[in-house]
């Protein structure tokens, strides 16, 4: 059977440990430096000649940098004679971009897919991808987490007493407030953005019954927080008793832990689908570890893959 | 007739407009500016729609986020439909990467070229590879150009008095050496390093006449300096009058502007194929610019795809 290795790049150590860990395997050894002038210089420092290969990187800030390092990863693995080289990318940067939204604008959500295929990916992982579409610019195999279980599981053993309501800040993320609001048994409500008029401040106009109940506010990617903030402001101003926040992807870039910490939010709920930097480690934040999902996926795919060699 | 339309990303403006101006258009217009979390964010300005595009960027530090520009702009130029997408690369970026050295090292040389094709480039035109094979990486159009005639040519110009001599720093660079000797009509020397056992200094022995002459070192690239002013101050010690030193790409990394501030080094010639911050630019350091041989080039590829479209 092709053995099963593990390889971590520079965007997420600490959930890569944690990850094989959970897998049963020590992370491989491979030098990722720097030449000089910045150039990336990777040596992969065992054989991975056969092997079912797995390279642990989200791609977050700063994410050009740790997008090539994958990219020269997989190429080096490649040309090592690896199996498989599956990429478990956590956080899959340019996610946003997925559209023209307007004329002549680049689609770089679908450029990364194929800059991956391309160095020689074989298949993906990742979780919470900002639109599920995106899993359609792979030609080859993605398989696609979820981060709500795992969010919603921390609320459930909070055993937070009162009435609760899922929230989605704004209309896009309706449908992963009704996931946790499945989970947790409760109803949803929406905020509503609207621009009455142009160059007229926004309305936050809340649909759903908020008042007096504690208000859990979701959404895939928290970035500068303008949003979340916003949201949990309103939904105090209009008679919730407490507001809590939560996300997968704790981009958290500019102004987002000065918003937060300045905001209604009680706490914010993230994964370590992103590492965050120590001044970003805020009391208000509390961090769930995706490394035991993410191992039952590595461990259920490394099974198919042996699996499949004896009908090869 | 399709339109030309020359664009310029972040890596060297300065180059991109004198280009500009020596094929007489404007720079068209594009937007280039990073998210919050610095995601690249692209659109271009004007219609490319039909026409004959060029886009000047060197892949020079940082390196990364240079690279990733010019992807995410050729993505954005192939979805506006332009009818050809030509890449202009004075420097190009991890050429050094052009084999592997050791087992389980990548080819990021031939990663580049890939992904480059896989984003949508239809020809690339470049300087001075630090390997003429790394052509071979590609199955689309190059066009290679040479820095030497233009050093050459300067030195030329300077009538410096005395007997001179060429002098490669390495064996891997006795070729560039010999062109500009045949230009210059001098004799050549090498720099012979050797390491006569394991653990013991390098000798730098020098094969050919420098005695009282006027040494001209030449390389493709000067990185950290330490090769080039080694090499000189061992000219100066063997007996060279004077050391001149002369490349087509300033790197310019790390140590590199004190070792050549504290050498034996008379001037050192660069082109403008990187773009030279302002804290790099000493009174030693000479620049010259590439911008004609770059423009003449792109108005002779312009001519053939113009042309080709009539039997198109
Ligand atoms: N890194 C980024 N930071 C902020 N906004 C982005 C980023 N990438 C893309 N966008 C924008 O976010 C929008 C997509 O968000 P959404 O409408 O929620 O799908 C698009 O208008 C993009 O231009
Ligand atoms: N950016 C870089 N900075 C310094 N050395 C490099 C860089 N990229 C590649 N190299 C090394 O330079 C050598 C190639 O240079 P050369 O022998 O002159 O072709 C290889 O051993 C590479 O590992």
């Amino acid at each position: 059977d092709p053995k099963i290795k593990l390889f971590s790049l520079n965007s997420n150590i600490p959930l890569a440990q944690e990850i094989a860990k959970e897998v049963g395997v020590e992370l491989g050894r491979c030098a990722v430096h720097r030449f000089s002038d910045g150039e990336i210089q990777i040596n992969i420092e065992e054989s991975v000649r056969g092997c079912n290969v797995y390279v642990i990187q989200s791609t977050s800030q700063p994410v050009n940098e740790n997008l090539m390092e994958l990219l020269i990863m997989i190429d080096a693995l490649k040309r090592a004679s690896a199996k498989t080289i599956n990429i478990v990318m956590p956080y899959y940067g340019y996610a946003r971009q997925d559209r023209k939204a307007r004329s002549r604008e680049p689609i770089t959500a679908k450029l990364v897919a194929n800059l991956l295929e391309t160095a020689g990916a074989t298949r993906v992982l990742t979780l919470d991808l900002h639109a599920p579409q995106i899993q359609g610019f792979f030609d080859i195999p993605i398989d696609h987490l979820m981060g709500v279980p795992i969010l919603s599981d921390y609320f459930k053993q909070r055993e937070l007493t009162g009435d609760i309501v899922v929230v989605s800040p704004d209309h896009g993320g309706v449908t992963r407030a009704r996931k946790m609001a499945e989970r947790l048994k409760t109803p949803i409500a929406i905020i509503d953005k609207r621009r009455p008029r142009p160059n007229v401040a926004e309305v936050m106009n809340i649909v759903g019954n908020i008042e007096g109940k504690i208000a859990i506010l979701i959404d895939d990617i928290i970035d500068t927080a303008g949003t979340i903030t916003l949201a949990a402001n309103a939904l105090v101003e209009n008679g919730a008793k407490e507001v809590y926040a939560s996300c997968t992807h704790p981009v958290l870039s500019g102004p987002a832990i000065e918003r937060i910490q300045n905001s209604k939010i009680k706490e914010l709920i993230v994964t370590n689908s992103i590492a965050l930097p120590e001044e970003k480690k805020i009391a208000k934040i509390k961090t769930l570890s995706v490394a035991p999902l993410i191992a039952e996926a590595i461990i259920r795919i490394h099974e198919e893959q042996s699996v499949s060699t004896l009908f090869d």
